[in-house]
């Protein structure tokens, strides 16, 4: 299996995603918006005014696919849009459909729900995708255009505002490692020092929180407010803390991390505790049902621990970028690669109706607001990047999958089932036999026993610190039972509740695998029992356990507290949760409640 | 104590509300809003679109209020208010300051949103409390050349049309009972009839069950959508149903009902548990962090058991009743009658941050919506219509309060400490000394056990059918030891705990009872103890039990599931859930986890 589950999902993204971005681009409106602005197109803009953003967030895609292999639909597409982007932007870099075509009067007029600047973020980022792919120079000229024209008129000197939806932060750092070009890189850093000084106003509804501007993030110490705006904002801090040598902003995001992932992460790594202002809730807030869980957050969480983990080679932010990878993320796309949940709640009870609220129970082809789709085409088209990393001293690998990794100390050849079976086995051809280095193995943090080569090994990652000659080979192995795991007790929402995991993947109940007599919503497990691996038709490894059904009808909604009514035991078969849904649409549960 | 617990309400709504009120309509312009339309007045209007309903329900609750007893500064208020409805209204009958200041184009443009029909139910309203109470003539005609309008435009073969909140459909109703003329209850009959078939069009965020619209009432299976809406609707169908003798109409609202609370009811009687669109959500979701239990919904809850217990006698629904007076809406108003909840969630973290969305964690003096505040005055004025009901077979007592009950079949004197003492004392002055009659005293559903003058008796109501003389003295006796509760299988937000009650009073624990360092978020209670009774500085009853606590620091999010670590033994105290926040801002919890 070339590339293991990491490379099918690719795959998926390559044969089926991509081409869907594309054409919901056309059939939304998304390119004709832009074509509006000079060339002859409908009559009216459509969908949301920041509808360009995905635009952009398909040509990162298209750009990231195209350096790991040539397509002609897919440079087709990056040359005609980069040609009518050329065509649309404004003589002085402006660029922005909703705003050039029927609100040329508002232009930067209000940057608290404008996106202007987000949009141009993305801009940048299918820039910078499209540079290091070694495929897009006119595009990175149009993102450098544009980027020019906030250094002009927001950097030092210019205008004090930031952008109600953060993203533009992130983007010029990359923009200016790209470059090289400092004003990037300092623009970047004064939208961070800005924020929070009340620019944007508060909120009428939703208070200066939702988009971060309630305090500035060297003194918070609490993630809040509207998630994906957070933990952009994040990524974007640490990019300018590395880049600047800000050890303080590094601190603050270090704080903010632990704030976020010892009180406001979900057991599959998602983000989001409250559908209202799709927002972080208040520690340890996290109910299941009610998981906002956006699939642009848990991408967003992705991205803010890569750069943790490349700033600080801390083991727990892999452990996050592996947890939120395999369940947060890869829950949202259909196994045909053209359906997306928005939201990723991990409980959905029988009869749920969530379709107004972007929380329906079946993926959806796209979406009115269709961030979330082409954000996790643009991932997946780069999904290779987080793999593994090199130093000077060697190689590191994070997230193990089969497949091929060149690096400059040479080339590790991975065969694994991973992330079904824990063995890991690395075949190494140096670049220069004899010369001495280290390969690193990321020890998952929810391994508790590994050897490597049969040796017991501990630690964050088994270190092989030799001279490599060529066929050399290591065998890592994970130790990978069914786990059961509880919630902190003040995660209200999951008391008497246990979730089921094995490896990275939590797994999850579906009414698919019941009775149709017997609802999910009444099921029990007995954690007593021991959790049986099989296989199954849906993934390579179900988990099998023993339950109790107990009907409740008649029972009245309180009553006095008493032993539970006997019950009947039936067996239970859990499936990954990042597969839920996918053969009809029910009731699902990843917190199952414990037989009394 | 005269009048007892809930004549201390109507006191304090007598001597701190309603000044409170008439201060807050001057200070929020709510007047001067009304003053714009003929008057010279200040330049912009003030507040929300709807905030003439707020003046409405004002002059409700001084209507009542004046009916009990007279009050030179109340009468002046209803004189004067009443004169500048006269001139402001038009000449066809329209009134409503928004539109006709600023906005006369949109005039009926917009029901789905405009609320002219809700302001125009709360007029009427106000003018039927003002007859029903002798004080207010004028007010009516005021009342009715807006009603005859409506009748008019929207009666049959005028347009099709309801209104995005109901409220309009029990006020015509009421009116028809008041004046008799059928047209007014014809009109109602057709705005219940009209819902549901689209007319309204899909909320776009929120779907057309937000505001009722997605299915006809006669149809619907399930609560749904806006809680105050959907509850003020079904109070207007009981409504209709009852004086149209339409029986189908009345099974709807059965029907309803069950779904109402066998499945979505808070243990405080509250609905309402998502916070995005005020509304009730699946069945069994309850999350006490998350109930956004408006003050208006326990109110509306109120009207409509109040409503099927007159349509129907049924016992459930006085319960309902009771249960939601004294917790889910005794809750909304501070000890000094001018503070106010709008949401009553069931369980507040330590540092909880809910000011944006409506849900502080103290009472507030005024809402930018005020909708709760004038709400809950015009109720408490009310409130002694509420106690008992009179037929031809005798007397009913359906709230047990101390004071004096007037009836055509004789005046009972009450004495009793209910709801802090289940003994409630009955000295009967018959009207007729040797007429037989029946008295019926309620037996609450939460009553396991009670005598009347000493003997056993079951049932709903503990019936004396007898020849009354004067000085005869029946005694009920109500066992009333705490209770511990605990939630349906399926309410997943509560598993694991227990909630106390005593008597029709559901308990909390706030941190006020509990030392600095033991934070109310990690305490545990323990069911197997028994639950003391004891006076409390708060209440004349405050509960006391064992319970542990455990400190979770160093504790991670998510951790193999193991036997709880041992904690601390402590005393805990729980007080009536309707006094909490009244000594300190702080978390408090109705569910309590129990000890394993």
């Amino acid at each position: 299996d070339e590339g293991g589950l990491l490379g099918s999902w690719q795959r998926r993204n390559t044969d089926a995603t991509l081409s869907h971005c594309l054409k919901q681009l056309e059939e939304s409106g998304n390119l004709d918006n832009l074509r509006r602005i000079t060339d002859s197109a409908p009559a009216a803009f459509r969908g949301m005014w920041f509808a360009d953003s995905d635009v952009y967030k398909t040509l990162e895609a298209v750009a990231w696919e195209l350096g790991r292999r040539p397509d002609t639909a897919l440079e087709q597409f990056l040359d005609a849009t980069t040609a009518l982007l050329e065509r649309a932007q404004d003589s002085d870099g402006y660029l922005n459909s909703y705003f050039q075509t029927d609100h040329r009067d508002q232009q930067w007029a209000e940057l608290v729900w404008s996106h202007e600047l987000y949009c141009a973020g993305h801009l940048i980022q299918a820039a910078v995708a499209a540079a290091r792919s070694g495929v897009g120079d006119r595009l990175l000229r149009v993102a450098r255009r544009f980027a020019d024209l906030l250094v002009d008129r927001f950097g030092e000197g210019g205008t004090d505002g930031v952008c109600g939806h953060p993203e533009i932060e992130t983007a010029l750092v990359e923009l200016y490692r790209v470059t090289g070009h400092r004003p990037y890189l300092d623009l970047a850093a004064r939208f961070v020092d800005l924020r929070g000084h009340g620019l944007l106003g508060d909120e009428p509804k939703f208070g200066a929180r939702y988009y971060q501007d309630h305090t500035p993030v060297r003194d918070a110490d609490e993630v809040a407010g509207h998630a994906v705006r957070q933990l952009y904002l994040l990524a974007g801090v640490v990019d300018v803390a590395v880049e600047t040598g800000d050890a303080s902003l590094l601190d603050a995001a270090t704080r903010l991390w632990e704030s976020a992932f010892d009180t406001k992460t979900y057991l599959t790594g998602a983000h989001g505790s409250r559908h209202r202002d799709e927002a972080f809730g208040d520690p340890y807030e996290l109910p299941p049902d009610r998981a906002y869980a956006e699939s642009c957050a848990a991408i967003a969480s992705f991205a803010w621990n890569w750069r943790m983990l490349l700033a600080t080679g801390g083991h727990r932010y892999a452990d996050e970028l592996e947890r939120v990878l395999y369940n947060g993320i890869a829950g949202s796309t259909s196994l045909d690669g053209t359906h997306f949940f928005y939201s990723n709640p991990l409980h959905l009870r029988t009869g749920h109706d969530g379709s107004h609220e972007d929380a329906p129970s079946q993926r959806l082809s796209w979406y009115s607001c269709a961030c979330c789709p082409p954000n996790l085409a643009r991932l997946m088209a780069s999904l290779q990047s987080y793999v593994a990393t090199t130093t000077e001293a060697g190689v590191q690998v994070h997230l193990h999958t089969a497949g091929r990794i060149a690096t400059p100390h040479g080339e590790l050849a991975i065969r694994t089932e991973y992330p079904w079976d824990g063995r890991v086995t690395v075949s190494v051809t140096p670049a220069t036999p004899g010369a001495a280095w280290t390969l690193a193995l990321r020890i998952p943090g929810w391994c508790e026993s590994a050897t490597l080569d049969g040796v017991p090994v501990t630690g964050e990652y088994a270190e092989v610190n030799r001279v490599w000659e060529p066929g050399d080979v290591v065998r890592l192995e994970l130790a990978m039972p069914a786990r059961v795991v509880a919630g902190h007790p003040r995660v209200d929402a999951v008391r008497g509740c246990a979730a089921l995991l094995r490896g990275p993947l939590v797994y999850c109940l579906e009414q698919a695998d019941l009775p149709d007599d017997v609802l999910v919503d009444d099921v029990t497990l007995d954690a007593r029992a021991a959790v049986d691996v099989g296989a199954g038709d849906l993934a390579p490894v179900v988990l099998r356990v023993a339950g109790t059904h107990r009907d409740p009808a008649g029972t009245p909604l309180y009553e006095p507290l008493a032993a539970s009514a006997p019950g009947t035991p039936i067996a239970l078969t859990a499936v990954p949760y990042f597969l839920w849904a996918n053969r009809s649409p029910g009731a699902m549960r990843v917190w199952i409640p414990l037989t009394a």
